[in-house]
């Protein structure tokens, strides 16, 4: 288990005696892998062409004589001002078309020919330098990639990589993007330009395009950032770290992560959940760190690592409160039970200037293994230590859920429903929550990936959706799987056009339903549906059905629509279809989902009763069940093994009834 | 009566099958007139000086077939790409001096040469091809003229503009402007730029010659626009789209409407309430909807059209909430009622593709005649066609509120009072109220118009008051008008410079009064005015009135002008002033204009008793009444004829109690 | 006493009539002090090079005539069309970089050769041409300095300053700004560009560096202006008038006026409380404006004065409320009580045009003696008439708080903690408030002055602080004096730098504590400390506090903190050092301060007795003591003297029980 972080030496190089301090630092806190190198090209190339390599050779050695490991980053995250000031291509300019003056951090042109061959070139150098050195563990290729650029260069290649999509031919991408709308009609390639606050906007092919480019151009842009690494490191693991939206942990929107992830070769993302906020509980947010480490677990159905985290508060959060004792080994076990094999933090050592230097960090101003964040880090590694043989383990579902990127960006696009209402991401969220409560695995799928292995399919809010998709879900239904979808499902197609002629016939086919008419509800309006003789609360969005050869499960109470279906099931085939029609309150999503895990036999993978805001979580290999129990409430918490189990920091045999203390976290095995 | 509404075949133009569709919907939708070749351009000339009619030809053609008539659309709304890239000069540059790039709609520069040269080009040949045509029935030029530039052409013309009003002296202008303030005095005309952001913004007296400008050069647009048309089609009516401002239904801002409506045959103007909303009642905004219909056919003082308005919802409301049941019947017989001659719907078929393809339509993705929205619009055909005889009846009405753009725009820019309260249109609303629950016509006047057919006229936050509408209202009163004014009236004149040496001495002979101090609070601040023996509550605003011969009709309860007059009232030769001195609560309008309703014998058309929330509204030939009587309430309402009439659409004779359902709504003739 | 304020006649040059009505109306509201001047250089030289000095010739000689003075301004806060025409170079380019159009006011480059030559040469015309005249009593150059401009020029002069700042040294920039974070290390000074949001904004030492240039550069810009003046007229006082931000009267945040004050011969400021306002006391809000004439008069530890305020509303608040009758006696009495030796409005007349017209003005639009406001300003003048002897006197203090500009910037920009709760000089008034409440004096004070005059030094939120201050604080505690530190102090050096290797070791000496961890709190988290017995809230932040060798005063309630020190003392040496930890409620400060009151004999200069909301105020010369007793409530309050006293308007003698009325102030003189 990787146990460490973000460690930037460069920035105390006329400090040998700090840098000496950390290495014991290193020692007391049980942390083993470092990333080194981020934003460290002033510290390389301090002039262009002049290099300065001796003081990572120094920290590889002192690493490595600790028996420390260095995931080694390339360094185009933040690039020199000469760099700038010799080559000004390789600034960005804005949406707005203005182009930004030299300054902050991971803002270059994604296209530029100049940047491309200085980011290569000195990657090679880093490769022929470290890339046999024992102690390099992997590559971590730039930093949090992100942000798209709109200078001539990128509007050129915007324009090739449509000519490419659409087969060289105008008349296929005016059809696609149905630009004869507000005589938006092209009739030459150079009239295209990038969505703009000051142009064209409201284009949604447009828009999607562009979204879709902006991923290509930046995996296309580390792509040419690996060459060097892959010819000379070939069996070094690359790796980008990834990003989530805060405060509600989303996806990161700026990039199509389902494509991204097939090419780095491991998973890793930035975590940073508000805990202890004050507008929800600490369980509503345990749940959603859960649901994001699904889907990046997910993306490649592997383990994958957190690259970054905070062992106290960050800096940059409205508010950035301390994580409470117990928390950071909590919230790290966490991550573990979910599938990372490891726990990084940004950042092992604060820096002393500019505007991260109140971040939390392993290491403190006050330069002290005595205070409480430096010693609940080194829980943390003492606990990583006994856990050497969860790594690579699995997390196996029958449950899956489907969020995809495109969708989002088109949904989120959409001029229609309510723009506040949306919540997309929070929509799956709610859906997961059930599960979550019952520690059933889920895995949070894309759409490209294999239905198969999965009893139960959740689709919510499927805005956009191709043909191919509907094929899928019409197989896996058919097939014998349980399906679930809901309102605003399977409207535009993978252009953002509209479906014609009514419903998808093979949605149709599936539900045994068609949707009439999306109701799109006031903030204050509610509704309330019946579903065996329960009332759910409603809002925001209803759809008025038409049933088909479904049979009707729940009805609408008031409105126009009472009386009429709210969520509908439909035997197709070997396999059984659900439509939810109505958003409703999560007691709702509760008692459904009860139902379907008690016909599709859903179980957790190790059965531990608890209470409310306890979440037990496994992975597995063949032998063994690896069981995370975490009290994610500020009570004490009973919890009942019916089978007895080994408690893996203790090695005492838990059977029976437990006392869990506020934030306490057990790891137990169960040997099959 | 027209029915029908903005049709776009252009985006089908590769689907026969859908323009086939499109015929024979019409038919089963009972509609009849359709606004063609909005945004076409690229269609109609995909290169420049390419031209594809035929497509258009074929449209006239299949109208004309079905007995359908075109409102032809000049396409000046949206240009097509290939123009913006070959004659840059066309792009607008907004006020902070960025040239804005191609996209979106609405957004050509108003003075530039070659578009007005383009414009009218294809202008004249739409003219010379379909002018004779006989389903032609009428012009749409452009679509809602709105929004500024500033670019060189438009700074060049703007002066010329001040040169020419202000008699080539640039010491009358230094007065107007008031420019020894701040040092702003111009020694050279060259000196003088649009306001701006990033330069002078607060200038008064600039800002307001700039608004008066932008309407000048708009119409002057509009005016080039239909050179070709009035030659050759001389007695085909032509008219373009006015908007209203969302969500309270104030006029829009950005032109000013009472001189534009000098320059069309008809005003026609988009409609988009918020129907449904949750923070008012149905009937609160029914009295919004009212209100702004009455300032727009007063604007000729004849029979208008609906242009645009949604048979369901829209796609740019903050939520898009659909038209319950029968409101699209309800809403589009208001605005019969209230002196429209039609009911035109944006749009006839929903597009499939960018941002409006969500937008509410008669036909809908399903292509089907079926739904629920389409079979409503039907409803409204069917209606229509029984009110044939209400084409061209009048709305003739004694009271009148003035509302002038002029005072609007000074008083939104005025430093002082409180930003967040000013609220002039919705003062107006305020005022508007009383007579619409009572069922008395009103117009909405602007002050150019004809004061001596009213015998009330109101005229609240009148702040922006020339000379000679001081001399209008003292004529208008004299002659035995009643004049009410308020608040925050004749601070400035008509180039925003105040009044000096205290208020109009005609306003003081007119009402008696002299106001001291206007007194501006907080929004948690309260007064309250005591008026026949009841107390108001007061708040934001309140005058410190000095009564010279004036009799006092309310007294304020509290703070330091407690028990000094708040409401007056004054004998003026032939007639009487009234001086409402505060911002009072609804009831005291209420109150205090039914007494003036009595005493002035002020009546509806045609009495109906009935509940709150039903309105009841009438157009009157020299035969027949035509009386919509409206329920806008969620509730079944009782209404009473105490004369018998005949219900339009049943024939039957109705007389004494009716019960009416919720949104019903009943036209009924009551014959002279 | 200087009375008057603000005079514009050159808005009136045409109105000879209004001209002359200003003579009469000043000898009415018994004023006799007219800045003039101000913002008059298009009035002065309308031309390039054609000047007209007489009609400011007969303004002199006016007032002069009755015995007036005139404070001279010089014309460059505003200048001249034809002067940004001729030489764009004067226009300020903005953050964004983008070059600002003419117009507004306050908007030069601060670096520009032509912009400074030519204030210059208008200054030295007017010194020659009124230097000598009977009736200059003052000048007053520019007005309100403020903002920055990021021209070339600027950017040049920045580099150069840098470079003077550190020795020509990039390597001393890199390490005092941090650089090698985020890979910003500058290897050529040309790189170095001021913060933008359209490049670098997050490099604290750059941000820090910038402000002080600006200080620098505007103090150098109004060198520049006053050479002339210095050569011409040396003996005639200079002043520049500061301001404060609204709404909470907290300092101005643009310059450093510690720095700006020595360079001026008094100082003046532009005081604008929004009093009655609907979210506070007027107690309140008469606190802060206690508060902030205590720091403006401390800065040079002389009288001041009050060089604008408005008489009734000013016109640019959210809500311009007018003041209530006797507020501006009350508030005009309490600027003289905390120092001023001048009541000086904006703006004697009011201006018919453009944006300030709405403001009020001792001469109203109706060019009227008899209205409230006028008559109100009267009553001022005739009580400044009789605190003559008043001019000159001091308010000595033995208790002093300390505000630093330089630690406000560092603390607003300071990535951590919450943005939205630092409020740090909102934090001083909260310590400020209990002093307030029992009349003893207090000097606010800035880290350069002189500690050793205070018995009692309140230190709060001090995050940025020298080793130089940190010294100055151990020898004021060692030589006796009380001090009291709160959380978020002694973080960072002057660069911004953190302290490393724990909180600075003499801080630890003088308050025997360590701070371990500062915790921010969210919005609604609350905690609580228990200090003697009673239970205060606690919000925001909080200190968990290791005690080495100081005695525990209060301890937290809950958290993991729980039964933690939250408060402490320690006797170092002579002296008392208290360490606040944590945001606490008013009643804390109050009962802590009291104890400290009591135990450092610290008294009001003449003990009057009352209910809260009166405040009693001194100001003191060898042989009196002047009392301003205020009553800032709603309500009548008794005061009580225990000794006689001479009330000084009316000569009785006062004695025992007085009830005042609301708003009511005395003036009385205590004879020693």
């Amino acid at each position: 288990m990787l146990h460490g972080g973000d460690y930037n030496p460069d920035q105390w190089l006329d400090r040998p005696d700090i840098l000496a301090d950390d290495i014991k630092l290193m020692k007391l806190s049980h942390t083993n892998t470092f990333s080194v190198g981020i934003f460290a090209w002033s510290a390389l190339e301090p002039e262009e062409g002049v290099y300065q390599f001796e003081w990572l050779d120094d920290i590889f050695e002192r690493i490595h004589s600790i028996g420390g490991r260095v995931i080694l980053a390339t360094p185009s995250g933040a690039r020199p001002a000469w760099l700038s000031q010799t080559y000004p291509e390789v600034l960005r300019v804005n949406a707005s078309r203005v182009k930004q003056l030299h300054g902050g951090r991971h803002n270059h042109c994604l296209t530029s020919k100049v940047y491309r061959e200085k980011t290569r070139h000195i990657n090679r150098l880093l490769a022929e330098r470290y890339g046999h050195h024992p102690a390099l563990l992997m590559w971590h290729i730039s930093n949090e990639y992100g942000g798209d650029c709109h200078c001539d260069l990128c509007q050129h290649a915007f324009r090739e990589w449509l000519k490419s999509k659409y087969d060289n031919s105008l008349k296929t991408l005016n059809h696609a993007w149905w630009t004869p709308f507000w005589s938006h009609t092209f009739n030459d390639w150079s009239q295209i330009e990038s969505p703009s606050p000051i142009g064209e906007n409201g284009l949604h092919g447009l828009n999607l395009d562009w979204r879709r480019f902006v991923t290509d151009q930046t995996i296309s842009f580390y792509e040419n950032e690996i060459i060097p690494l892959k010819e000379l490191t070939p069996d070094i693991p690359i790796t980008t770290n990834f990003m989530a939206d805060t405060p509600d942990l989303i996806p990161y929107q700026g990039l199509d992560y389902s494509k991204f992830a097939k090419h780095v070769d491991a998973i890793s993302w930035d975590a940073y959940p508000v805990w202890h906020n004050d507008w929800e509980s600490t369980a509503d947010l345990a749940m959603k760190v859960g649901f994001i480490n699904d889907l990046y677990r997910s993306l490649k159905q592997q383990p994958f690592l957190l690259m970054e985290c905070t062992p106290s508060a960050v800096n940059w959060h409205n508010v950035n409160k301390a994580k409470r004792p117990g928390m950071n080994l909590l919230s790290s076990m966490q991550m573990i039970a979910h599938g990372s094999d490891s726990v990084l933090y940004f950042q092992y050592r604060k820096s002393r200037g500019s505007s991260e230097k109140l971040h939390g960090a392993v290491v403190d101003h006050d330069n002290s293994p005595k205070n409480r964040v430096f010693q609940e880090v080194a829980k943390v590694g003492e606990t990583l230590e006994r856990l050497s043989e969860v790594v690579g383990t699995k997390r196996p579902a029958q449950t899956a859920i489907l969020y995809d990127w495109e969708n989002h960006w088109a949904l989120e696009d959409a001029q229609g429903f309510a723009k506040a209402t949306k919540r997309y991401p929070q929509t799956l969220q709610q859906h997961y929550r059930t599960f979550w409560e019952h520690d059933i695995p889920v895995d949070v799928i894309t759409k490209e990936q294999d239905f198969s292995p999965y009893k139960l399919l959740i689709v919510p809010m499927l805005y956009l959706i191709s043909e191919d998709t509907v094929s899928r879900l019409k197989a896996f239904t058919a097939d014998g799987g349980t399906l679930v979808m809901t309102y605003i499902s399977g409207v535009v197609n993978e252009h953002d056009l509209t479906y014609t002629g009514g419903w998808h016939p093979d949605l149709q086919a599936i539900f045994g339903v068609e949707p009439l008419e999306t109701d799109t509800l006031y903030p204050k309006d509610r509704n309330a549906v019946s579903y065996r003789s329960q009332i759910y609360e409603m809002k925001d969005y209803a759809t008025v059905i038409d049933v088909k050869t479904a049979s009707v499960e729940a009805v609408y109470q008031e409105d126009f629509y009472a009386r009429t279906p709210a969520v509908t099931s439909h035997e197709y085939q070997q396999g059984k279809a659900y439509f939810i029609g109505a958003r409703l309150e999560d007691q709702f999503q509760r008692d459904f989902y009860e139902g379907l895990i008690t016909d599709l036999s859903l179980s957790p993978v190790f059965p531990v009763r608890h209470g409310k805001g306890v979440s037990v979580q496994a992975r597995q290999d063949q032998d063994n069940d690896y069981i995370f129990v975490m009290n994610f409430t500020e009570e004490k918490q009973l919890v009942t093994f019916d089978q007895s189990v080994k408690d893996i920091m203790t090695g005492d045999i838990l059977s029976g009834d437990l006392t869990m203390e506020k934030y306490e976290v057990r790891i137990v095995v169960n040997t099959h």
